[in-house]
């Protein structure tokens, strides 16, 4: 029997849509409802006492929503306040955007693991602590580099600005030995060629998106929970009317989405 | 008589300290009240009713705190909820960072003035409708720059970063013949020299927090609240815990502040 109701997706604005797109892509008979905190972003700055409040609101109202998966596709959220969320989520699945990742990369060919996230998310560890769980014997390199997730809210992608802070940042030389890069950032798949492009091909770029949404499915189909909805419904929630909003989650799901502000 | 009640000023975050600034060193013996909303900021891309919400907040704990004057010391909040403002401060003194400036410049010789300034200050046209109302002669060109606040916040002042982010804000066809610029953000004086850099010295930059300080002196004189406190308190308070506020206070003020976390 189908399980149509719909998956939950939450971020603090509109780095979950890389998320919510992959999940579309390869979950096409899925409804989807999208909550963007804009009202609170940026995330990655405040403290995890702060987050944890604004993610656990959010995830009470998926859940009243009645959701049957919750995906965090925030790294902020989750490297601060995964188990308070799952508390909040009660019974329904929840899938985060580090720990599938962490897994799939500590048990590849790799010696010397760099990860880019948040200020708040490198504090936090998770990435490290993660991965280090699976295979104790990886380096783990984690840098904040806060200037991203700007740079890409006001579309200063592919310019001399994007191209100098993605130089500046890269060019550490605690990043000198890498061979592998986790963008841990839901925003940075954004940035993903001009990051390829700094490290000129030496360095293998994770595609976080895929590896998330293949643990969503394989999970919902351990749980009994696919659907199977002809024409599914995108229900964009937003806690602050932000231009940019609106017009990059039509850019992602096109035009037949349903968008409205939700004051939490 | 002197009247030694502490003088409150705010901002969404540090941007405000160029203000707070300016008023300790041309009334060094001044109690200052500081108010960071660091757990809201950025205030430049939220809406108008959420800024003012906010700003309301902070304005009444202000006078709880016996302020005798309250400097609202961002632009994005007097663009945006300057009268509420005024309506929940009742009878004490507001000074804002827009109508001192928009007043001075719209008295000199200028033709083509520009402002720099964020999103929800610039989609307010503050600065426009106050110059013009002033001298409705004058031509006054207004432009978001948003990716310069993070910038500041990063501490990326002078690299190759800073400069090719305000090289290609200026640079803008629109900004082609002003002789005089604003900036329309307590936290732009920190790049000035960057900026007069940009345009070459052709440009008059306007030095916004020395006007903004002077007007607080002259209405402070008029409305007899004068103090003269030999070793005056500087209280910072701030809205949720950041790394880069403590420091950068700590910086513009000297190590002998009283910093203290306020949820409102």
């Amino acid at each position: 029997m189908n399980d149509n109701r719909p998956i939950g997706v939450f971020d603090s604005g509109v780095g979950g849509l890389t998320v919510a797109k992959e999940i579309k892509r390869l979950l096409p008979n899925e409804n989807i409802i999208y909550f963007g905190d804009t009202k609170h972003l940026p995330y990655g700055d405040k403290s995890k006492e702060t987050i944890t409040k604004f993610c656990k609101k959010i995830t009470k109202f998926l859940v009243k929503e009645d959701c049957k998966a919750i995906v965090i596709a925030c790294n902020t959220a989750t490297a601060n306040s995964l188990e308070e969320i799952k508390e909040a989520a009660g019974d329904v699945l929840v899938i985060d955007v580090i720990s599938p990742v962490a897994k799939k990369v500590a048990y590849e060919l790799n010696q010397n693991i760099g990860v880019i996230a948040t200020k708040a998310t490198v504090n936090s560890h998770a990435y490290k602590n993660c991965i280090r769980k699976h295979n104790r014997h990886l380096k783990v390199i984690e840098m904040a580099t806060p200037l991203l997730v700007p740079i890409i809210e006001e579309g200063f992608r592919n310019t001399s600005i994007s191209k100098s802070t993605i130089e500046t940042y890269l060019a550490h030389k605690k990043f000198e030995n890498i061979d592998t890069i986790i963008l841990g950032c839901t925003h940075y798949p954004l940035i993903e060629k001009e990051v390829q492009a700094a490290f000129q091909g030496r360095v293998k770029v994770i595609d976080s998106p895929l590896i998330v949404v293949n643990e969503l499915i394989h999970q919902m189909q351990k749980n009994n929970l696919m659907g199977f909805t002809e024409e599914p419904n995108y229900h964009f929630y937003f806690s602050d009317y932000t231009e940019n909003f609106a017009k990059l989650a039509k850019q992602f799901f096109g035009k037949s989405i349903t968008l409205e502000l939700k004051r939490l």
